[in-house]
């Protein structure tokens, strides 16, 4: 059995490389692959979706022109395992999916995509062994038509410097970055690159405030920890130097 | 100049091999990836956040254990170009960032990074040549510490089979996977698998329905659609074959 450019083993070398250990998920997601390339015809310009996101994803970025950083590779997580391919312009295109029903053949498989038994209790070695028996007997495949609003890219617009951070981002996100609205993943807002902006704000009366620069913000909002005081009127908060 | 285990030339001929072509945000990824590395020192095991969609995923995938499809891989898009790589288990570790103020003293690289000129106007081999004069210049970083949620894997639970399309999803998804509920990017439901069950749905009188299974939703609602009708009390719809 050839996986796409590769012979099996090849495969199973190159998931181990790009992916860390051979994963179930990634042979099967190589076969799916394979599958829908093959139904796909070549010549084509493809866009790929995955609508998982364990392993299909990288068995896609292996083995197709489609990553998840050239944006030919959206992953929509269903939580089901399967794929898409299709025509980047037209949105035709092939789905290849693992059959529930066809998987109920393969009993080590069926026990591995069903969760039936932990971990450490399924049969690895037997597993592995069905899942070369099994190629693409448990999959099967159907013709979509992918809605519009996933066809071509979307233009994003221009980028601008944050006030806060003074980091680069896309100005439709609004007036300060959506890491500064609250949106990074970091425990301490410092630590996210705001400490450039936060020694320079300060609180002052409403008639000091005329012709100063306002935070889009004064409701004293913290976004995630407090939904603030109501708006005092007798106080603005200003930026000396934006 | 290397970038983590390859030569620049080496980096530049894999990056076209996996991204496609050699954009100028994967080269600079690769420097951003090679920066947090070091920092970050050897024998720590890492996952990696990258703060936008476009390129800097591929040059983490390309140069670190992390891929979107083996989860050490998340994808933040707060639209800056930025990246950070944390001890899987303490959350603690360094992110890197394109400096807006930095990367003034290379004019291509600013107009290209702030979209100060279309692309075409734009001079792709000054730019490439600016890129690996900068190196690491127009860089920055700084150490953070990541939220509590982004540490450790989620268990996702159990498994079930999807009454309306037949295909197994996660069962804390609900009574029928996501894509039934309407998600699925496809334009036509019975492409998205769901002619199995289809043909087998009947509304019955009330006093029929007793003792048979149940939709789990009686409103005729179609997500996307419709809110459907208010709930009418002498019907309810049944599925025969459940």
């Amino acid at each position: 059995m050839n996986i796409g450019p590769y012979s099996f083993d090849e495969y199973l070398q190159t998931v181990k490389s790009f992916h860390g250990h051979i994963a179930p998920g990634m042979i099967i997601g190589g076969v799916m692959v394979d599958l829908a390339q093959r139904h796909l015809g070549s010549g084509l310009l493809y866009d790929a979706v995955s609508e998982t996101r364990n392993c299909l994803p990288d068995a896609i970025q292996l083995l197709s022109p489609c990553t998840i950083g050239n944006g030919w590779l959206k992953i929509v997580n269903l939580g089901r395992f399967a794929l898409t391919l299709y025509d980047k312009y037209q949105g035709e295109g092939v789905r290849v999916f693992l059959d529930s029903a066809k998987v109920k053949d393969f009993p080590e498989i069926a026990t591995w995509f069903l969760k039936l038994k932990p971990k450490p209790q399924q049969d690895k070695d037997l597993l592995l062994a069905q899942i070369r028996e099994a190629g693409a007997h448990i999959l099967n495949w159907q013709h979509i038509t992918m809605k519009p609003q996933f066809l071509g890219r979307k233009d994003r617009g221009g980028m601008t410097v944050c006030p806060l951070c003074r980091e680069a981002y896309p100005a439709q996100d609004g007036s300060i970055c959506r890491a500064c609205q609250g949106e990074a993943p970091y425990q301490d807002p410092e630590s996210a690159g705001m400490q450039t902006c936060v020694p320079s704000l300060s609180a002052v009366p409403l008639e000091e405030a005329l012709g100063h620069h306002l935070l889009h913000d004064m409701t004293q909002i913290i976004p995630g920890e407090s939904k603030g005081p109501v708006f005092k009127k007798d106080q603005l908060i200003t930026v000396g130097d934006l």
